[in-house]
């Protein structure tokens, strides 16, 4: 038996090991620690497998939306996680990324290089259905996170309502009904003193 | 729009959170900690979506083997991490993961709480071409981990290779051909001297 092929696919598992040591602004729901970037893609892959009902799509393919919340943050071993709300970060983000994503993809077999690194384009471009709703998800998880901590990462770096409205709003294309859920939490988190106006 | 379906959905996404502080024997492949349920479920997601062709089943439903690996360890949230060679924690295991897939699972809708138990208990009993995979996955991430760590996790707990070789003879139900990789690595670990005879 020939393991040239599975010996790239396992030199890529074992690099993917990584991520478990990328940190995000978002805390664990009982506010003990940050969360990692397995583990929020983790929870995306749930949310994926649960949720999908919501989207606005209705002939949505869950797998795809699956494989592309599993795979999406693997380029920040090498660049990082940048905060939704960093606006110096932002600006070079694509440039770290694409450099991480020709590293990392390329350990794997040519054609699941291609596989992987279409799936991660999908999601940034967010233009397919399936992005859509990945999206969303990516941007409803920490909203939860932030609720359940009482608004701690918003307070800790100073978020305000128009700005967490900005951004949270585009996971309305992928799910209407997720956003009217989400506009309701927003207003709550006001009233609760969790994020500020 | 009646969120109480999407309450309820919301409430389990959020009560499985907790997840991430379910913490196995296994050391990450750096060796710096342990590693967290949340992590190992994304870790053999990822493996699902890469090593599918090596099944030996041709047909095999992949998005039914993701669904299995990402919720598979759910139950640990009541019921703890069992070490795959801790013979007494052994006896009383399915008994402590059933209270807790009966709490934890229905949490959800009715309908997705058959749907996550019917795919938690295909995972157990391990007899469908898509559970026998998803089980040699499960097996096979640790084994590279503990190769990674130099054996660590097996010298700490004493673990030698007959009970390694016992334990991981079933990837080959999933998979002969991982399980031929599997087969060397357990030998290059006992001459490396990760493993004793």
């Amino acid at each position: 038996m020939d393991f040239e092929r599975m010996k790239k696919q396992i030199e890529f598992i074992e690099g993917i090991d990584e991520i478990k040591h990328v940190f995000r602004k978002t805390l664990l729901m009982d506010g003990s620690r940050h969360e990692n970037d397995a583990e929020h893609s983790w929870h995306l892959g749930v949310m994926a497998l649960l949720l999908s009902e919501y989207a606005n799509t209705g002939e949505l393919d869950v797998l795809r939306v699956v494989k592309m919340v599993l795979v999406h943050d693997i380029v920040e071993i090498d660049a990082g996680d940048t905060f939704c709300y960093d606006e110096k970060g932002a600006l070079d983000k694509r440039e770290r990324e694409e450099k991480a994503a020709d590293r990392i993809f390329n350990i794997l077999p040519a054609d699941q290089a291609r596989e992987i690194r279409d799936l991660w384009e999908e999601f940034e471009e967010c233009e397919t259905p399936e992005a859509r709703f990945a999206a969303s998800l990516d941007r409803l998880q920490p909203l939860l996170h932030n609720y359940k901590t009482c608004g701690a990462s918003w307070k800790k770096h100073g978020i305000t309502k128009d700005r967490v409205m900005e951004r949270n709003c585009h996971i309305e294309k992928g799910s209407k009904q997720l956003w009217a859920f989400v506009e309701r939490l927003i207003e709550d988190s006001v009233k609760k003193g969790y994020l500020s106006e």
